[in-house]
């Protein structure tokens, strides 16, 4: 449920503990003291506060908040011992669909990092793509204990900021969400092109790709809603295919076949999950372009 | 071994016969008519005679030229009992490395083609993909006794152009080569890219793509030869890859990970087998374009 | 002044025959049989109930809707003897700084035009360019007697369409305006380019061209406000100026000199007046592109 | 008359000073030097013996090399008081053409030139379009005398390598040429676009262009001949205009009046005299891209 700002501000401490609590996984106490600063101008300023309780809270404290967290694709996680929020985040990234050798490579891992760092891998799973959850979990586990320490609180305030702004609304947003979108212009009759069954993929190997949407362009072009949008754009290798061959014969056009252009595959990687990739597709039955639009 | 049509003019019989005789499979006597016909001025006007001789043969002998022709993927070139010309031009088309699933489709077809048609399914192996070439099985096992019997027909005057163009060089040389090309131009230096890695492969299904070719951009930005070239191009669909991200990494562009073009695919078709098919790619580090060029 | 439609649904009939007397040209009638049809739920019907009062006046009174309109840069216009929208409308298409030539030119049209059909020829300016207008009354010129009524009449009810639409705002508002845009794509950084400066002129004839827009291009590549809206886009070739080369040494980019790319132009023609005119750049300091977007 | 090297080698010492005496103007002596030095296996290496004959020659000798080089534009040229060579170059580059303002301007560079180094201004004017000849001539004013010492002599070879190219044929050609060329695609049809009417003007000034080369693409969609070859390519600003609206009319499309797309335009500057330009358009009714091509 989403709370409003300003009812925040005045809602009795109890209720407001109770609803925030969770943001920051197992430690409620990050929520009572941040209650005791309302109330907040904007949510910018109340996560500015909880970034200072953590800040100002003990050492021991502190690193609770790390040992709090559950391990990636972890036992825990499949069976199902780990906070709702944590069990929504890691199905959405496919965390809980991994097969026996993914999930005994995330076993390892896991084993390794706690054994060296004393406490769980923590990442941010909304940015990542599976693949860049692979790699980053390797590279970190290289990393030195300085170096992680920083790294597992900072992917511990980005996992609560997008908890937050599921939360609460209100002036001064938290900007968590990136957003990944397309449009099909026909440059043979100077339309948009409607209709244009579009698909879009996520390159986890070279050989797996996993379809993350599935839609059609409308009559402006584009698709109804971003392909990727209101979240993170997992950072991750991307294809996007689009029925172009069957777009034109429903125009009634004369084409060989297999026509020159049938399924127009375009492949790009993002890197910034919370920046904005539009990716068009300028056609006709003889040639296109793309490139990463605004 | 490649005779000059001079040559050949002046050559004794029993030798050009020789040289000759498996242009048309089983049917020296197709060479032996023509070579009662020299002199030749140009390499269309020998191929010419051997049509003629074809369509003044009496209907039995005409016949043998279909019946003659081995089946595809069939028994005998299994074994080896077949032309060396076929068990080549069916190699080449992949038809020796058949899943045994793929092996009994063909058989299939074969039973029924010829139990409908009374002579052995003939078509241009090297004008066709593994794809195209089930395709077009199909579609003429459907069609009528009179238009099988012209296709058959008008499919050995191929096969034989064909060979003959590989036996005898000279004036007036038969058409029977296409071309796929590319060449790679970076906009972001207005340079020519040189040392791009290209990979071209044919798909043959949703699930199954033969790379055909693999080489590297030279100093003019173009391969030293043409992806495919001094034969038909097979009707397909085909995907071209770049290895654009390495590319600008070595180039020493700050690129971020993963970056938003690494490897770029562009996914085409070929229906024209004796076609030019220049198939660019005009790319900066982050936009490209594509276009059937000439 | 502007009206909303709830005001003038209850207003006095005497301040609306005011307010929209001078919508049809010299013909207060229409206002005044338009105002006892009160109330209209959208602008749309007020315009229709407008229109059916022209269909229902006599013959008489209709064909003084055309013959008490100004002729086109004619001698009353030039006199300030013409309607104050008149003269705007007339003045934003340049028709007040003709040359000699060309007021003798169009003095010679406005003649012969009126000598044939008896009335003066009218045409709604705002959807046209200079050039434009010059053809479109020859064209006219040539045409039949009925055939002109018809576009005469026609003309009378874009020319108050635009005028209504400027006096009453509600719901169903009428659409008279069509829109010119642009951005540009800067693909070798893969970023908007900002700081572009854009210049649109209306290409009046091989030497003549007129600047109609200048502006430069924002954080997001776009202009703040389209080169043209909110009213017809005139019929008309166009020029759009980018001053790429510029951009580019702003950036910091080392250039040959000449760059090849410095003020890069695109012309394109506009048909259209209420269409959508998308005119991006994508360009890198060595290649550009440009299609009809939307 | 052109020679091939080895006539040269083995001609009478007379007829090769004869042949060669015009290469440096004014100075038959480095012929005379020259050709005591055949024979020569590379068209090169007989202009490297040129360069050093010259490099050997003491001081005042080489000094006459600059002092007798005609002024640009200047009164000799007019009364045709200077060598045939100097007067076709001249003319080649328009500085037969020039207005009165522009023969002002030039008179008083010369003498200011001459005033400061004691010698007229000498460029190779083959390498420069009109624009470029000015602002050149302008900054090596400002330059310091051993600059421009090291400037005139470096001029005075590159005009006698043009001269000498076109008189000797052979081995090791001096690389003196640069290439303007063109083709045009239609990606709608996928073809070549034949028949496209093609301009090239060399921009001057903002209200100068002249047309240098007028022609019609081919079959292939390029034009017979290069727009600028066999010749360095001027340094200046240029434009390309294609005739596409009327070829798509004549391809019986059915186009708006206007046109989105009638004479489309390309400018592009060329810095390298001696490089290959080639600049595409790749096109379709609604949309057009161009790069610099190879």
């Amino acid at each position: 449920m989403s709370w409003d700002l300003g009812t925040l501000n005045t809602a009795p401490r109890a209720d407001v503990v109770a609803a925030l609590g969770a943001v920051f996984e197992h430690a409620p106490w990050v929520a009572e003291a941040t209650s005791r600063r309302r109330p907040f101008a904007r949510v910018e300023d109340l996560f500015a506060a909880m970034r200072e309780a953590v800040a100002a809270a003990p050492e021991a404290q502190r690193r609770t908040l790390l040992t709090g967290h559950p391990e990636l694709a972890g036992r825990e996680a499949r069976a199902g011992r780990i906070a709702a929020d944590s069990i929504a985040e890691q199905a959405a990234a496919g965390l809980d669909r991994l097969s026996e050798a993914e999930f005994a490579r995330f076993d390892d891992l896991n084993a390794a990092y706690r054994a060296r760092f004393g406490f769980p891998f923590i990442v941010c799973v909304k940015r990542h793509g599976r693949a860049s959850l692979l790699r980053t979990f390797a590279a970190r586990l290289a990393g030195t204990e300085e170096a992680e320490r920083r790294n597992a609180e900072a992917e511990v305030l980005r996992i609560a900021a997008i908890r937050l702004a599921a939360l609460v609304s209100g002036e001064g947003a938290l900007r968590t969400a990136g957003r990944l979108s397309t449009h099909v212009l026909d440059t043979a009759s100077g339309r948009p092109a409607e209709g244009v069954a579009v698909e879009l993929a996520e390159i986890v190997s070279a050989t797996e790709a996993v379809v993350v949407a599935r839609t059609e362009t409308n009559a402006d072009g584009r698709t109804d809603a971003p392909l990727i949008g209101g979240r993170p754009v997992p950072i991750a290798a991307y294809e996007l295919r689009f029925g172009l061959g069957d777009y034109h014969r429903a125009a009634g056009l004369d084409l060989p076949e297999p026509p020159f252009l049938d399924v127009v595959t375009l492949r790009f990687g993002v890197a910034d999950p919370e920046g904005q990739y539009h990716v068009p597709l300028v056609a006709s039955p003889w040639g296109y372009q793309t490139y990463r639009g605004s």
